[in-house]
Order: structure tokens, then C-alpha cells, then sequence
């Protein structure tokens, strides 16, 4: 299934996927909802990120060639970062970069997965229980203040740096699937997820033994190679009017559109 | 006026200290709220962590002699890292020290700004009509972890790192308190709020031009020396069974106590 968050006249709600409907539920979409038999047009929908984070977890040079085009030892370890939840952007909306304190805006795109269940020190064989889906994110980044003092939090954690999208779906294997990352169309990043260095069953039992993973909890499980850091020569960051689509396979498409402001 | 949150038979309820008596409250602690006319006794009272977090931003190296007796530079901007929501815990409820993954805890006596209103591109001198009060707060920290891979996150978000409380005093001025840590009662933490590197206008100021600051954040503002983590040569880290108290003029004292699992 498909769930998304739409904002109608009644607010923002939730919904289901289904052919080219949002048909609209009520409840809590973690434990009880009911279809309210109401629905709206797929097209007309204004689709807002999927959900509202419990919280925003990180993953950093979680593949190996990303890891080294920055230049970067492979980590031994899950590398966590957290971006503030303030940072959600839906799909569609702009990404502001925020030009009075970045020149370098760089993308990340990301397979984001969606905790379902309550886990606290989970085994690796039992972790893909406590998933609830999968959507597709960009991990928007401001590398001169990422590396500013050694804390990435707030290189990553500028309002709208956090695009989620378009839904989660919940029905997915995602252990092999391609994800690509499209700059104004062009290909730039190009990988599938099995090439994650710590993959997701084992990210899920690690960080449930640091902290209680709880329901709405996100976890970004790390970009491939292809970032404008990667580019050491001639770096052509993100500027105003840029698009930048973040596709894997099986969920869909986030397009961001990037302003400058 | 003294904000708490307590247990009782009808849940977790809001509260505000009156003499010896926590007097209820209902609504929003931000917005909107009321006496019930219920009353419970101060000393009755089962406190827990005075709000539940937004998000907990947090300040490293924000005192001079703390930064210096880390062996690090003083930071030309404030450096931003974020504590998971999960890792908070009440005042008088165990921390625990996950003795499986860390043999180097630690402690950091900060005093904690609550944001109460929606903060974005604020001035100096506005940003204090944005807090809502002040309490006290140990932002625990597993050194061997939080230093594994550069990150920060991971070492200070183990559950129950993030002690708040007893309560938030939303009348106080912030800016030149004395700020005590105690170990097992010895003093081994003594400092005023006035001796931060970046005070807490300029911090809500700065923080408010990257995100927006919704109510309920909760800013810890930095620790003074005298953590474990400056003594070089001989590093006592906390064991089971120790305490440690944090106490913050005009505020109160956090008490902890500290358990090995």
C-alpha cells in the first residue's frame, strides 16, 4: 500500500493509494485507521511529506563509493547523524538554500525507511518486523557548514532540507532496488541498496540498542557516489532553479525544485 | 512560576508547583491552560521530565575553561548537535549506563533555555521573548562512543541520557546564574551562565536563522569544566550506583542516579 498526507479543506489527512485515488482514512496510521469514504484525484492532490517524524536519523557514508569520492576511510561502525525534525519538506515543495550562509548546497538521495514498531535491542533477523515502509528522501546538505566545526547537524538541518516523498509504500523488498539520483533530468547518482556497507536489518538492530526506535521514527540509510563534494576539481553546487529527483525502485519519484533565498 | 509533569492515576498530567502542592493543569502549557482544581503534594508527586522534547538541540564547547580542558580550540560559531527525543529521562529516574557498549560515561551539568514560541530569523534582542523558562539538565554522554567516528549523536542518545528537571521556572533571568555539578555530593562543576562563549540571545538568534525553533524545544546551552573527560591522566567515569546532581540558581536541583546494565 501506498500512504500518503495530503492537505484538503478539512486539513491535512491521510490516505491510501489506490489507481489513481487518495482515498482519505482516519486514525492512527501506525496501529487503528478506517477508510472514511472519502477520496480525491491522485492528480489533485497537493502531497505533503508522508508523515510527521518521530524523529530524523542519519546514516552517513553508508556506501562505498560515496565514502571514498569524500575522501572518507569506510566507517566500522553505523556513522548516525540526526537532521532537526523542523527540516521536513514535502514533495513538490521548494528547497530553500539559504544563500546568506551556504554557497555549497549539495543533494543526497536516499532510501528513507519508515519504523512501524516500538524496537528496543532487536536481533538482526527479527528488525525487518518493526518496518513499517519505505520512501524515497534527499539528504540536503550545506557542506561549508556541515564542515564548519565537526557536527554535521546543522549543515543538514536548514528548514526544507529534508525532503520526503511521494508516499510510503509498505508492500517492498528493499534490499536490492536501484535508486537514482536526476539533476535537472541528468543521471548523477546511480547504485542499488544492496550495496549498502551496514544494510538495513543490521542499522535497525544497531540503533535499537543505543535508543528506543519508536513508531514514525525515519532513518535515512545513507546516499550513494555522485554528490557535488565528490566533484574536489570543479564543484558545481546546487543553485536557484535547479531541479534535483530522487527515483528508487518500487516506491517512485521525489522531485525537489531548489530556490534561492 | 514552576512548570512540571507528573504521574498520576489518570496519567500524565501537567502541573504547576504552588507552595507545597503541584496544582493541575489542563491544555496546552504553551498556548492555552487552566487550573482543574485538583492538587496533588509536592512531596507526594511522581515527577517525570518536565515536557516532552520538540527536539533537543544542544551546544558543545560553549564554556571556555570546558572547551580548553577537552583539548580543543574555542569554536568561532556555535556548535550545534542533536540529542535523540528518546534518550530523555525524569528527575530521580535511573540513567542508565549501557555497560555493553561504553565504559567511558560521563556527565555535563547544563542549564536548559524551553523554547515557548514559534522562532524563526529572530534578533538578539528579541530572542528572549521566545522562551518559555528554564531548567536543568545532564547531558550524559558515553565518551568511547560519542568519539568512535566523529559524530556526536550516537554516544550522548543512549536512553535515559538526557535527565531534565525538576521543573521549568519561566520567571528568571537567565544570563548570570551559578551553575553547580556535584558527584556523590562533592562539588566537582562550578560555574555561572554568564561565562558561555556564545549566550543564550545570540544562541536562539543564530539557531533561528538555520530552523525554525517550535515550542517545546529544548536547548541545552553547553557545560562548564569539570567532567570527567578533562581528566587526562586519570579518568574516574561514572560506575553504578554513583550520583550526580545538578543544580542551577533560581532553578533547583536535578537529581540522578546512575545504574550499570
Amino acid at each position: 500500500m501506498k500512504f500518503v498526507r495530503i492537505n484538503t479543506s478539512n486539513g491535512i489527512q491521510n490516505g491510501v493509494v489506490k489507481d489513481n485515488s487518495v482515498c482519505i482514512i482516519s486514525g492512527d496510521i501506525f496501529s487503528n485507521w478506517q477508510y472514511t469514504g472519502e477520496s480525491v484525484p491522485l492528480d489533485m492532490a497537493q502531497l505533503q511529506a508522508p508523515l510527521k517524524p518521530e524523529s530524523i536519523l542519519c546514516i552517513g557514508r553508508n556506501y562505498k563509493a560515496h565514502a571514498l569520492e569524500c575522501g572518507n576511510d569506510l566507517p566500522k561502525t553505523p556513522v548516525l547523524f540526526i537532521k532537526a525534525n523542523s527540516s521536513l519538506c514535502g514533495p513538490n515543495e521548494d528547497v530553500v538554500i539559504p544563500c546568506k550562509f551556504t554557497q555549497q548546497a549539495d543533494y543526497e538521495a536516499e532510501l528513507a525507511v519508515i519504523i512501524g514498531k516500538k524496537a528496543k535491542c532487536v536481533s538482526e533477523n527479527e528488525a525487518m518486523e518493526y518496518i513499517f515502509g519505505y520512501t524515497c528522501a534527499n539528504d540536503v546538505s550545506a557542506r561549508d557548514c556541515q564542515y564548519e566545526n565537526g557536527q554535521w547537524a546543522r549543515g543538514k538541518s536548514f528548514d526544507t532540507f529534508c525532503p520526503l516523498g511521494p508516499w510510503i509504500e509498505t508492500e517492498l523488498d528493499p534490499l536490492d532496488l536501484e535508486i537514482t539520483g536526476r539533476r535537472n533530468g541528468k543521471v548523477v547518482q546511480n547504485s542499488r541498496t544492496s550495496l549498502m556497507i551496514f544494510p538495513i536489518p543490521r542499522l535497525i538492530s544497531y540503533l535499537s540498542q543505543t535508543m528506543t526506535l519508536l513508531p514514525g521514527t525515519v532513518l535515512l540509510t545513507g546516499t550513494p557516489a555522485g554528490v557535488v563534494l565528490g566533484k574536489k576539481d570543479d564543484p558545481d553546487w546546487l543553485r536557484d532553479g535547479e531541479r534535483f529527483d530522487v527515483e528508487i525502485e518500487g516506491i517512485g519519484t521525489l522531485s525537489s525544485t531548489f530556490v534561492s533565498r
